[in-house]
């Protein structure tokens, strides 16, 4: 017979409804929900029986923008497949969608095949791919056809780093028409890095070296242009757009100026954006520099409109941008020299929690935090109802959450691989307490009870907002 | 022991989901649902089973718009309540939200009661109440408080029609900060009723008296102007804004951009709007009178916006707006004069089929559908989860729909109780099959078993758009 | 043989050009220009010869929009057309165009004869008429053809002042209507006064009666709204419009808009929108009163939008709504309830030198400010090239401007009849210093030589902005 | 004692004014206008006087874009600058702003040498030089200060055309900032050629050669996309942006939403943009191939948004982009492949009729005609007075132009070099009867009586709309 647990007692949400349900797993499957106190609930055994009295069960989160073991500028991102995914699970989130990298001069099978090994038997919560797109040719853009049908169904492009992961914009209008026929998703990093690179040049000449001056010189106006650009773009090739990491109110206003037409763009920004600023890039000495990511924090000013953004759902999506550098031994690879500075921010297992925050201030509501964690990335990669969603049938990846346990985030307490927390210090209400993957419970209650290699990779279907 | 209904092997459509799920209805309430086969589902019993194996199951249609018995330029609209909430059952429709009249000079209490007094013991399904405000002064404003307590949470305001129903600026700005303060929404039939009078007249004086100068002469840059004119008027109020009826693109621009700005404004079409055109107004002989309505029926090319709003969610309501008067002997008081023809037409039953034919035709996807047809009225008018979706804890209010079922409109074969239909000889794809209100079979496979007085008051809460 | 004048050595400014040139007049007109020190200049003789080495030679100002005597409120404007035309001298004002009011049950007839009997032999300087529309109807709208061929071409509307001079969207429309056939200009005060009144009954009610509430009640919005909605009138009308004393971001923002779209659509702006604030009308005491009018004095960031809107051309005009009450004995009748207080300021003489400083200050060209302060309103109310420009033909209105001179503006040297100056103590780099009209020196270097009686009616073609 | 020629009786026009003003010249430049009949006129004798009664007086026409004998694609433009500037005369035009070439790997020096000597001696009227800039570097930058001192104070930079005349966004920044501190005026042709360069190597690889397939794969989008990122650049530059050929309505929305931030942002277009479509490009055989240039021509809706951005001053100068080549010899290049059509049409004699039929035709008053086709560029590359206008110190550069003369084009008639005529049968209300160039008579009622030799090199200031 099955194996059955039963969550029992709690306020089950999701991004379209709130309901007063118990949840009935059967063999890593959500089976049933029934009403409290129906007769069906009533009805029900099983193997192990989970309170939820007071609690929030809620989906699994779904972060589908990170970079475990990511090689960049030298060094790697500090938090392997591993470390990453089991931080992942204390933070609530039970899907990853990772960035596998084609290098210059290979192909995207060798690129995709080295993160397959990477990750596996090695992951504590199910994971997916992108593809980052380093050479846009007529060899690439064949590959891309077999990825889509292997489940590898997002690509990423560059406007920014010239010389490393740039494609111009006849590349970029190649790939984009390529995806318009297969199905891909064009996922684009829009800044304009040629002008960029002018600027940072500029800087450095005249001795501003510190880390502010990195977000100094990725101009906003160069952060809009190149996501107008994309736009534009994909209208002539037809294909569908994904703008990751917007950080600025005028690239907001691009995307909503799009989507009032009716166009297929998409944007997600990230939970640094949203709460961290230039202050923290001007903090005194180096320590900006563990805010060194790009695109870069803007003024506090752009915070509204990025809250904005994802009420009026011209942002339908938060995910991390998880790429963790050390502050010693790694960040400190720019001291003196802003553009040496490792690109990247910890964030993985924070994201539900600081979202939640968002509710407990207003910013947003329940179901749209539910909705910006798990459906809309899960429902962008193809991976809905599967994940993102508790409903009969798809996979008991779910979360106990206490409303109203407080806690404080910070580098002492968290289990990301690095050894700083961008947010120290910062009071949260709400707090993961139990995690099921596939209905095997991974956290219980303050307590890692999963292993490296539970988690699977998950091929994934195209894009759902795009039929 | 309880009454159980079992729905099995449909595909349950919500505006959220698409689940292959069985439904168990409890004492008229949705119990559980469980995946095909799973175990939970296998051991269900119940008195009745519906087999719903290649059809759609979805919650039963909720029309925010309609005026059964209207009084309007000296007749009553041609649909009683029990005629015009049969014709609903028909149509998949479950529940409507019908709108009370404040007589000018009388009190929000005997216009309600009045109401309450003509449906009584006479819908076969659900229905609830909207008020219209004729007279905004302290008194009334008063009252407004007490019908929110009592779940009547919303109230209209015309801009047009002076004499009539027609508020001034000044009265519409105090019934908004009325309702900012008590949760009563606003409803605004935005047209400039004063600048159309003077044209109405101008027109009529140069001999201009067809169906078709109806429609010249209420310009779509008055529908845009008030529609403008009202969101300025709520912001100033600080007040939530629900538009009905909205029929010219420049008016959606007008929400839109209100939208963008993260302002708590609404707006609802009408099948009309998207199904028909001036065409149909400039129909030889009196024809054209049929199809004469306010906000008017606009040139061909509005529809595109129109439709492109409901994708973008710029609208979020489709409601019909019914309001028949028979050809022959109401609507030929405007013979000769347009402006004496009856403002109105017949829609209630037909609705959820017009809207799958747009699903069958690719403007909208199947949760779409279900979402501007029955989740997003019910959320707006405080009925959701009770209407409006199928969750554990909500109505079993449930269609059985076929979507591949063929049928063609027409006023031989509908059954609302007037003598033409507006889509007269329209070929639709899709068909309701069976219909549960509150767990009872009302329509079963082409037999109405329902019953005057089965359909209950249903107060309401608050607006669920704006917290 | 003729009169004839010379003036020598200056920098001849238009809203065109820079000219080192020599002005030859003749019997009251500009009869040819030479550039100094051409042959053509040198053969030229003249009874009076005017050294302008080092000055401006600049057309004589052009103040579209005072109110001179006007009854308001219970009491007149403080200045008469003898003591307001005097002052327009000494300011470098040579032609002002005041409002002839129709009084509520009155012909326009009456109104404009009345008016020119009130100005008949006293004006220091020429002037022309508006007519202000009190009553909308049959008789008035056959009037204004009348007055059109007579040379009062333009016709103000008001969208505030309920009771008053308010004229509903109908009676608006129709005016609009008559104007697009006959060549009248519709001038609109763009307030909503029906959502004002309410809300300044509202503010008194809560005691909250200072000057400065008079500023919080008449709404950035409202004023916005109106804009918008007098645009959509006149677009149904297929007329042009002129928007009078624009003094808030937002409404700029509605003109431009519509002017992008290419409609014929013109909006002025006011010094006392330009240089003054909110700020003032917060001014201890009962200070405020002195800067009451209405569209009110807005917060400081709304002058940024207002000079951007000059340098654009989304605003064309800048005129002064001279309108003096004297603060002791008229503003005080507001003491205690700032809806007593009588709307307007003093600034006629101030207008040329605030201009200036803003040429001064950057924020202008000096060809602009010539633009704005004479040739545009002119063009704008049919008085080019007789007035406006210094140019062969034209009248010789002519203003030796000395743009180096320094002094302070202040209610102890003015010259207009109002105990208080809205700019006290403010300094000006820029001076009049000899004021010709039709010829004659009516200013010569500190001393006025002209008289009452000097200043002729002249009647105005329509505007030149709109073929 | 000096030469001087009267020209009697005309009506003067330019863009400010309409004067009844006799002209007198002195020594090449305009010395005195005065009213006609007025007393200082009648005093005037001259040597030559000529009769225009009946006729307009009219400043010289600026064209600020003209290619003489430009290399491109293997041949060269079939006009030298003595047959170009000889039959600019014949249609009116007495300046050309001509653009000398950097060659890649060279100086700017000897690229502008290059140009100063194929001109010297040449010309029939005056004549300044703007520089395309080839290669952006440190040395070309510095020299770009010299050019500006030298009156070479324009820059063309292209963002088309790749491995050619191409810049990329890095290059562009750098000259703009350069031209930020110099006062240079870049100059930008607009359109996305990485993209069309990919569209256009797809197109010819599915066969689709015609000319017509020129203007499919120059799409609107990448003329608009281009526009906008370019104003992107000249803000995060802080310079001013003077864009060239603006063809397709999008690109003007993007200049008209860049002037209404008051940004310095600037817009040319061209006669074959307002007065031809891709109806022509896709006229039978390889007739279409007359009419290829780039930006190419667009459909026929696009010209309404050029008009109305002449009119709203979102567009400010119509220069012809006269870069002509014989269908016989030169055009053909392209037959089988219209990617080596060489680009380019005749047209610097049909301009100023071209624009007078406008006038004619109501689409733009006389003023406006005089402002786009003299006065506007004059200022905005720095030759206004002395050209562009005529006032007392300018150039004596002087039109007489009958308005009611109706004649024909046709390659049978021009003046031009080239075997065909881009508007062959277009007929014409309005005529050149008389140039005078620096006061010389060069055309005299259809005799040309100038001179290859007489026409100057005329340097010049920076950009005047820029303070």
């Amino acid at each position: 017979m099955s194996n059955r647990t039963l969550i029992r007692g709690g306020l089950l949400l999701t991004a379209a409804d709130e309901t007063h349900a118990d949840v009935l797993v059967e063999d890593g499957r959500v089976a049933a929900l029934a009403a409290h106190g129906s007769a069906a609930a009533g009805s029900w055994t099983a193997d192990r029986t989970i309170d939820a009295t007071g609690r929030y069960v809620i989906p699994g989160g779904v972060d589908a923008h990170t970079h475990m073991e990511l090689p960049f500028g030298g060094t790697f991102a500090s938090d392997t497949f591993e470390t990453g995914t089991r931080a992942a699970a204390w933070g609530g989130t039970t899907t990853i969608v990772d960035f596998a990298v084609q290098a210059r001069g290979g192909s995207l099978r060798e690129g995709l095949d080295a993160w397959y090994a990477k990750a596996d038997g090695k992951c504590a919560v199910d994971y997916g791919f992108h593809m980052i797109l380093s050479d846009v040719d007529e060899s690439s853009l064949k590959e891309m056809d077999l990825l889509v049908e292997e489940g590898v169904t997002s690509f990423k492009l560059f406007m920014a780093y010239p010389g490393v992961f740039y494609s111009d914009d006849g590349r970029i209008l190649r790939a984009m028409q390529r995806g318009a026929g297969n199905g891909g998703l064009i996922m684009m990093h829009a800044e304009n890095g040629i002008a960029i690179d002018v600027l940072v040049e500029q800087a450095l000449a005249r001795g501003e070296t510190d880390p502010r001056h990195h977000g100094e010189v990725r101009k906003v106006l160069l952060e809009a242009e190149a996501t107008h650009r994309a736009i534009q773009l994909a209208r002539v090739a037809g294909a569908p757009l994904y703008v990751v990491h917007v950080s600025a109110e005028e690239a907001v206003a691009e995307l909503a100026a799009a989507r009032d037409r009716g166009l297929p763009v998409f944007g997600e920004t990230c939970p640094q954006y949203l709460f961290l600023s230039t202050d923290n890039l001007a903090e005194p000495g180096f320590e900006g520099a563990k805010y060194v990511c790009s695109t870069p924090l803007r003024p506090r000013e752009h915070q509204a409109a990025l809250w904005r953004g994802l009420v009026t759902d011209d942002l339908q999506v938060v995910s991390t941008d998880h790429c963790p550098f050390c502050f010693s031994g790694q960040k400190d690879l720019g001291r003196g020299d802003f553009s040496k500075i490792p690109n990247g921010l910890p964030g993985v297992e924070n994201r539900m929690d600081l979202l939640h925050q968002a509710v407990v201030d207003g910013r947003i509501s329940r179901r749209r935090w539910i909705d910006i964690a798990c459906a809309a990335p899960a429902r962008m990669f193809g991976l809905y109802p599967k994940k993102g969603t508790i409903a009969p049938g798809g996979d008991a990846d779910i979360v106990v959450y206490d409303p109203r346990a407080e806690h404080v985030l910070s580098a002492e307490t968290h289990h990301m691989n690095v050894d700083y927390s961008a947010y120290e210090g910062k009071r949260i209400t709400g707090r993961v307490e139990t995690v099921l993957s596939r209905g095997e419970v991974i956290v219980d209650r303050g307590e890692f009870t999963g292993r490296a290699g539970h988690g699977a990779y998950t091929p994934r279907s195209t894009c759902q907002y795009v039929n």
